[in-house]
């Protein structure tokens, strides 16, 4: 395998983009990311989306990506993996310049929800889940997710004050960040006291319905100081896993098991220990997420989730910052467009040029998790500066 | 890059299969995959689908297809690029094990389509063409791929008559496939005289709507004898391309400018010429696209895939023996699983083990050409026996 470098990012401002379709997005964050490169073609593709099909009536990424970004004949390939979209996309990328097919790889990450209402939103994220045997009889996410929670809560005494922690750091991060889509804190109070969508979780602790993409270009490691005079970021680790699609299939409801396995192989891919990751972006979907995430790395115990996050270890000046960007809660999920923002992330912090207040100091060795489902499929990716 | 084999092929019955959902489909191809290779397990899977959601109202089928078939945690990542999913399935698949990464690798294709009615089904498909400039002002694929039949009629005198002879051929090698959808004769004016769809297309000159699913299984071509007793088929050649998604922007209406570059680019990797094909499954989703197809393949003239098709060339005792399976047309088109089956052929021909008067007489390299919407993407591969 060839070692493989992102040589360019692009992403556009999210949130409810009213005035843009969803191939206009695609074509956005693509030239921002070949502008960043210096650059004005790739050899391939890869769009990563959840559902274009239901959001927005329009399937054939593979082809509306080139397309619209003005470079067919390159081929372009959807990959889903419903909101571990954009981390499957990141990692086909990254296997097919590892092989030697091509040299420079676009990777887009897109999902564009406001077309629809909202009723209709959640019935297309629902198909994250086992149609036949969670949806069928009428749970959705934010159910799965309030399970996952309450089993959580039972057996590690985790709070409901810890949970809103989450919401809290995020947002604080968040609102440093221009490319997010809520720029505002939100106190403990809030989110407690915000309108309950399913117990424990109120809206506050649910991430939000978005408009966006992100982009980035990967080449072969070698080649990378060749063509682009930033920073090489190096694709040091990839790693992904499954688990049974239905959480009530699972040996514990709040236990990650497929980010567990993910992590491992990346780390291991990498030569690395958790300990020597810098910093991370985790798929914070609900703030229970992001405390099952960051225990199923092995960042911190299981069952100490909570106590860490609300001790600081995950906020930005933290020993692990968690999510320096605004993580789902704040920055915005667009669902296939969240795993490619995290790399994009990734590389911005790698390079030093976060926005005051939320670049992580020696931000080197960082981490990606992206999520499918209710954990069904988990993508880890390491990135390393030279 | 490392040389790649299939070691695995499984096919269900086609057709209208209301007894089982979309995941069972999956589970179904990939344990008969997993029988014919004599593995119980893969390293990873890749699921060729265009629209789950839309069928099926279920996405993440890169969760669905290792759960249902019952290896977690092996990792899963559904491909699409509308009808040639299949084929972007397997280039997903052939550049993982080309890679390194990993050494078995299955990939699965696959569609439900009869779980919505007929208009339902049509416009998920016509999500394959461009939703804002195409779809929007009402047409669909039939009606696009009419306006490509008249351009090539009127540009090369094709006649009414040739169109109809590619349902005739196909389906006359469809009769002999025990897993096609339809198992029978049409005549010329049988197909002329069928009910009209989009003039000239009669609905006999449409490929049907098809539930089904197939499987095949990669992995390092020097380690297949250690692992299959079965005949070596290598994956010699893979080419993939796009071109602009919508019809009115092409320079030329009945030319496939992504299956001629597509094919070009998997020719020149496998060290072959056209000429060097003995026998190809190509998409023939309407007749005039198998016309279309061997034009751009280089097999036949351009202009001159209608007196071709007429005088038997592409007969399975002709020169350029094509779609000996029955093609989209008898075998049936569950859009996903198209090009993935299109590869299952061509390891049945080139181990010599197709039903009797469909086996194509020293079929030791055989083409695969899969393509999305009107031609917006196309993917071609090349196998060859040991």
């Amino acid at each position: 395998m060839r070692d493989v470098a992102v040589i360019g990012i692009g992403m556009n401002k999210w949130g409810e983009v009213w005035e843009k379709s969803i191939s206009d997005l695609i074509a956005e964050s693509a030239l921002l990311a070949l502008d960043d490169a210096g650059l004005d073609k790739v050899d391939a593709m890869y769009i990563g989306c959840m559902s274009s099909g239901l959001f927005t009536d329009q399937e054939h990424l593979g082809s509306i990506g080139p397309d619209y970004a003005g470079i067919c004949p390159t081929p372009g390939t959807r990959v889903e993996s419903a909101c571990a979209s954009g981390g499957a996309a990141i990692r086909s990328g990254f296997l097919h310049v590892a092989s030697g097919a091509s040299d420079i790889v676009m990777v887009v990450g897109v999902e564009k929800m406001t077309d629809v209402d909202g009723a209709k939103a959640t019935f297309a994220l629902a198909t994250a889940a086992d149609q036949e045997y969670e949806v069928f009889h009428g749970v959705t996410f934010p159910g799965l997710y309030a399970m996952m929670a309450n089993h959580h809560m039972n057996k590690y005494c985790t709070t409901r004050d810890q949970l809103a922690q989450v919401a809290v750091k995020n947002h604080k991060n968040g609102k440093l960040n221009p490319l997010a889509q809520f720029q505002m804190d939100v106190t403990l109070d809030q989110v407690k006291n915000a309108v309950m969508v399913s117990d424990p979780l109120t809206i506050l602790d649910c991430s939000p319905i978005t408009d966006g993409a992100a982009a980035v270009i990967l080449c072969p490691a070698d080649k990378a100081k060749s063509i682009s005079k930033k920073r090489v970021v190096k694709v040091k680790g990839s790693g992904h896993a499954s688990d049974t699609i239905q959480l009530a299939q699972r040996k514990d409801l709040s236990y990650l098991k497929s980010t567990e396995i993910a992590a491992k192989k990346a780390l291991e891919m990498a030569g690395r220990k958790i300990g020597d990751i810098n910093f991370a972006e985790v798929h914070d979907c609900f703030t229970i997420a992001e405390i099952m995430v960051v225990e199923a790395l092995g960042a911190v115990e299981v069952g100490k989730g909570g106590p860490a996050t609300m001790d600081g270890v995950t906020a930005v000046d933290g020993k692990f910052p968690v999510n320096a960007s605004g993580g789902l809660k704040s920055k915005g999920h667009p669902v296939g467009a969240t795993g490619v923002a995290q790399i994009v992330e990734l590389v911005k912090q790698i390079r030093g040029t976060a926005e005051k207040g939320r670049q992580v100091k020696n931000a080197n060795i960082g981490l990606a998790q992206n999520m499918g489902g209710s954990g069904a499929s988990s993508v880890v990716h390491i990135l390393e500066g030279e």
